[in-house]
């Protein structure tokens, strides 16, 4: 076994979208497990936009990465060695590993994986985007047949879930995605009813009509993964009791770039007289739904019913460059990186 | 029986806050009441915030106010001549009756009032700001025992309502109101624990002290009446899966005073990582309450285990000062004009 194992961690934090220069590559001793404990070969590691949010240094539903500490994330790997009940070497499992080749976790924080599909969908559609997808939708959405789905970014593996399970549930279900080939694959791979590029409309005006023709009947559900110039077109366009789960911001991670207009009010206003729901969720509220979650998904997904996508880079030197592009819409599907 | 009858009329849309030259009284033939219809002479009308929205000729839940047409509004008055089944003359009933002396109105749509509480309770804390306190706060706020509750508005009628149910209900109860003799009443007069007067503090940021200080364990609903700073101010203290019941914002319905800072992406924020729910709500969706709504507290006023106040002013000449106050905040308690 080798004596170092290969970690990134945070150097500062990012001023803005990150940059390289934020993070940090380095060797340390390979971690020894402590009673309860199991040592795991990463092989795959799961990148995921709420990870830019623990990089700032502010009050979250989670702690913020410390400097010098290691990334936080999910990753699935095999067991080396174990000091836990109910772990072998060689079992496939996976759990909150870091961005690192190996890490050292209690037994209790790790889920064994008994699939045949490949696993790394144990990161993506079978994983938490999957399930924050499914518990979103379902108990914040609460999706009506007739009704219309907008989701933002939906190519991801978050709003390629809640589009196929929408249209499942007989909704029309309408795609805002980055670029001529994501729309694309929205509604080829993903079965929208329609999908708008967000980046072929410069301003809100402009993006709310593409939507407002895309969604005759008005948005029931807008799904908000994103914030910013999405939220703005389509909040007009809500229908009365329209319900708006958030579920990310990634347009305002890095930041706001003010015109000088408070929104606020006019968000006020919408809710009021449309009788608006708005939810925030976080899924490590609701881990308890995940056995039901894969119960009634994994064959869904292993029948070819729910369709999903990876986008694997390799390498953990890869894994800063396919971060920071992935918060820019650079990757397509659920972002891996494969060690 | 007189052969005219006296209304206020919308004579312009106003800019910001209302101004007398916006309305008209006038003097119009008395109307006659056709088959199913009912001649009420009016004794009480109600004033509430809700009439600043109706001025507006914008998209709202209910059809705005046309210029010269009746000011729109719920009032008490006997029947003078029915046409209708179950109405006989004498019969004190309340409808929808607009800022008028008499008015003809369909049966179906009166209410009939027996009662030994004096009729103008039917505009208040029986009408429909009580109904609005009560079902926003069950329904919406989902109040438990041990939570804390801050009320914006807190002496009006929809918040003391509010404030006395969730006491009733085991909350810590905190107030805002304008004014020490407001605060006074909230806590003397409708319970509250503490009460913070929002003219005593300038600033969102002194507020927010304020209101920490008095709301110790943060809040966990926020009962939203008003917008503007006091929403400002509570926002950060809002504790993890917060209820945020949006129920007015006078504060913005006369246009926004905008100091170039987007507050929108803050909300989101706080939305997502405190994972609150935002529910507008109008209570005329939701008349199909007001039975149940009676049925619970009537009881209750009737034996003063829940007070109300009223502000009553006297005469139609008056009904528009009255208005144009009640929006600053002058008036102590439901605002009603008697005839």
């Amino acid at each position: 076994m080798s004596v170092t194992f290969q970690r990134i961690t945070l150097a500062r934090r990012p001023s803005g979208a990150p940059v390289p220069e934020d993070f940090k590559l380095q060797s340390d001793p390979m971690p020894e497990p402590k009673d309860g404990e199991v040592l795991i070969a990463v092989t795959h590691l799961s990148l995921d936009p709420y990870m830019r949010g623990r990089m700032d240094d502010v009050k979250s539903y989670a702690p913020s990465v410390g400097i010098g500490e290691t990334m936080t994330g999910q990753g699935v790997g095999h067991v080396l060695t174990s000091n836990a009940d109910g772990f072998a070497t060689g079992d496939l499992v996976t759990g909150m590993t870091g961005w690192a080749s190996h890490a050292c976790l209690p037994g209790k924080d790790l889920r064994k994986l008994d699939t045949d599909l490949p696993p790394s969908t144990a990161l993506g559609v079978l994983g938490m985007p999957g399930l924050t997808g499914w518990v979103g939708l379902n108990r914040f959405g609460k999706p009506k047949a007739g009704e219309t789905l907008v989701v933002a970014a939906a190519t991801g593996p978050v709003g390629s879930m809640v589009g196929q399970l929408a249209k499942a549930a007989g909704l029309r279900t309408v795609a805002i995605a980055g670029g001529p080939e994501k729309c694309a694959l929205a509604t080829d791979t993903f079965g929208f009813d329609a999908a708008i590029d967000h980046r072929a409309h410069d301003t809100a005006s402009d993006l709310r009509k593409a939507i407002a023709e895309a969604a005759p009947d008005g948005v029931d559900i807008y799904w908000e993964n994103v914030g910013g110039k999405v939220l703005e077109a389509v909040l007009p366009l809500m229908n009365t009791h329209g319900r708006i789960p958030v579920c990310g911001m990634i347009a305002w991670y890095g930041g706001v770039d003010g015109d000088g207009t408070d929104r606020l009010p006019q968000m006020w206003r919408a809710v009021l007289v449309k009788r608006l729901q708005v939810t925030g969720f976080i899924i490590f509220d609701h881990w308890n739904d995940y056995p039901a979650f894969l119960n009634e998904v994994s064959p869904q997904v292993a029948e070819g019913k729910i369709a999903y996508l990876e986008d694997v880079a390799e390498g953990l030197d890869n894994m800063v460059p396919a971060f920071i592009a992935m918060l820019k819409g650079g990757n397509t599907g659920k972002q891996i990186v494969a060690l």
